[in-house]
């Protein structure tokens, strides 16, 4: 039987007095309540989203996704986009259809690829990064000719890292040379507490998929991501999700559809970073005054503070922790070598919660 | 690369003129709309339905569905159901966490199971049925020790059938002797014209799981369906289900808990039944008026006449229907050696579509 991740157990594990560094919960305070309400009612008024649909996806989302990529200049059709039950099914759909001769990915690994990945026995390659960055020679020496690699350019998962320019331009080079097509995950591409940086396909000549989603943007119970890519490339994803699910949620999809056609999703988007920033701000200084010890970069957006506690077993601190009433998740169960690593999530728990929840750390590891 | 089943090839093809006896789908005036929106209002305005969830599904929901078991005298806990995206996903689940040793179905074989098993290589074991009943000496030479059979008892798809009373003991005792588990389907249970009949797990005394959906009583658009089982079968389908979509829409199930708890959907249920089988006498009249040579038995519920047209290919016949404006699903897709079986859908046209449809079948089979 296959284990459960520790991410999901966690989940399962946390009462309503547990402060929660693990997952990846976006704020509550921060989904566009009103404005959901106001587009699921418009949809069921006019009969929308209740219906089986095409397994590609709502013809109106696909559009209105397709024309977010056109207004960053990336030319793109509505036929190029696969709509999915969240990413986590496009990762699925993509290692069924496309990585059966394996993959090639960041260590740490991103625990819902790697998951996927194993359970469906694609043999998995990867390279070194830090919170501090890419190892362009070991990549360079693990990229082989031909299959696919799987990278998390903005603000990965869960070292929090996002890929200089350079290091795009880098990357981009050495898929190219080798014949590597790109699975880009840009699950967190919204959430840059500054400024934007390029896709990273947008420097590739090869083949390339890209990964999107409305969960840290809109709302995660809407289960709604995508894939853009070519039809080509597309084709047997769609063959693949016809049998394991037939459609996403048509209401979610209307919803969305109806979301994007009356509100400004980058206004939100603005919001939400200010929001955001703010709380990776108040975990950093928590973690500076109550956890000295603890060693890590600032990140530059999305959703986890990556760091480790020097002669410290994490896997057996989170045991300690979960008495204590914190959680978070050690770097052990992403690959990680260093047994001290550690990812805390800032997006979920308000600045007072943020703070006592590290001095429980802290007491817990006894420092 | 995998073919596209057939089904959902016509549904993409079908035009708003096209009259339509493929497919499954329900009549969207069956939806209850107005109760939706209303529940939809109440959830978002309760800030539920929009964060990541458990994925075993939302208890509330679960407690609802536990209740509507116990209410037929079936003793159910809300650990016993887990939520799927939709039933077809429940299929997927069963086929990953306990079929890989192989399954036992009827033959003709639903297309969604079948193109499941297929995909993911689990070895098919048929036994025959016809639109008049099973071939149970034909069960009992098949179903050898161990392993697991997947039925649909309740107006089987596609043949519409529906096991008596009598087989329905017969297949339970033979599956116990044999020691074989049971995995029924029981999407279209509800939708018996006159009066319900037992589960069919309900006569075994050995494994069973059982799948159930929303979708045939409240509206597809929604996924959401379930399976009913011992704790023990669920886990590894919670765990495969955690890898390829984390969990089903918050939102649907959120709608879903809370329609259930402000309406009667039995009552409802009655009249979508009526509903149907106004509808299914309209196309069994046309079918008798129009192309009086169709072989078919009338059906006590569910979706579907099924039948046959003595001398024909239906696949060919199909092909020159689409030019005609009218479509259905030969047989032959479903695994039936007899050329001119065919599947006509009765809930989704309304009374003069079925009847101008009838006629255009009519006149593309040249009678």
């Amino acid at each position: 039987m296959i284990k459960r991740s520790f991410i999901r157990e966690i989940l399962d594990a946390i009462t309503p007095e547990t402060i929660s560094f693990a997952g990846g919960l976006p704020d509550p305070e921060g989904f566009p309540a009103q404005a959901l309400a106001a587009s699921a009612a418009r949809v069921l008024a006019q009969g929308k989203g209740l219906q089986y649909a095409r397994t590609q996806g709502d013809r109106e989302l696909r559009e209105r996704i397709a024309e977010r990529y056109r207004a960053k200049g990336i030319p793109t059709d509505a036929d190029e986009i696969l709509i999915t039950t969240g990413s986590q099914q496009a990762i699925t759909l993509v290692s069924l259809a496309h990585l059966q001769e394996g993959v090639l990915s960041e260590s740490p690994l991103y625990l819902g690829a790697k998951n996927v990945f194993e359970y469906f026995n694609v043999p998995i390659t990867t390279f070194a990064m830090t919170r501090d960055g890419l190892d362009l020679e070991d990549l360079r020496s693990k990229a082989h000719s031909g299959g696919w690699a799987y990278l998390i350019p903005d603000f990965h998962n869960p070292t929090g890292y996002r890929y200089t320019m350079k290091e795009r331009e880098e990357v981009a080079d050495i898929l190219d040379e080798c014949g590597k097509g790109l699975i880009e995950d840009s699950a967190y591409e919204a959430l840059y507490f500054d400024a934007p940086m390029p896709l990273l396909f947008t420097f590739l000549s090869g083949r390339h998929l890209h990964l999107g989603s409305f969960s840290k943007q809109l709302a995660p119970g809407l289960r709604v991501g995508w894939v853009r890519g070519s039809r080509e490339l597309l084709a047997p994803m769609i063959a693949v999700k016809e049998r394991i699910d037939l459609h996403t949620s048509s209401l979610d999809q209307a919803i969305i559809a109806d979301y994007l056609a009356h509100n400004d999703l980058n206004a939100h988007n603005e919001t939400l970073r200010h929001r955001y920033k703010g709380r990776m701000e108040v975990l950093a200084e928590s973690l500076k005054t109550y956890l000295p010890q603890f060693e890590f970069r600032t990140p530059e957006g999305g959703m986890f503070i990556y760091g480790s506690l020097p002669g410290v077993d994490a896997s057996e601190l989170v045991k300690r922790c979960m008495a204590q009433g914190v959680v978070f998740v050690p770097g052990k169960e992403f690959g990680d070598t260093d047994a001290g690593s550690m990812r805390l999530n800032f997006t979920h728990a308000d600045a007072e919660s943020t703070r006592i929840g590290v001095q429980r750390l802290a007491k817990a590891a006894g420092l």
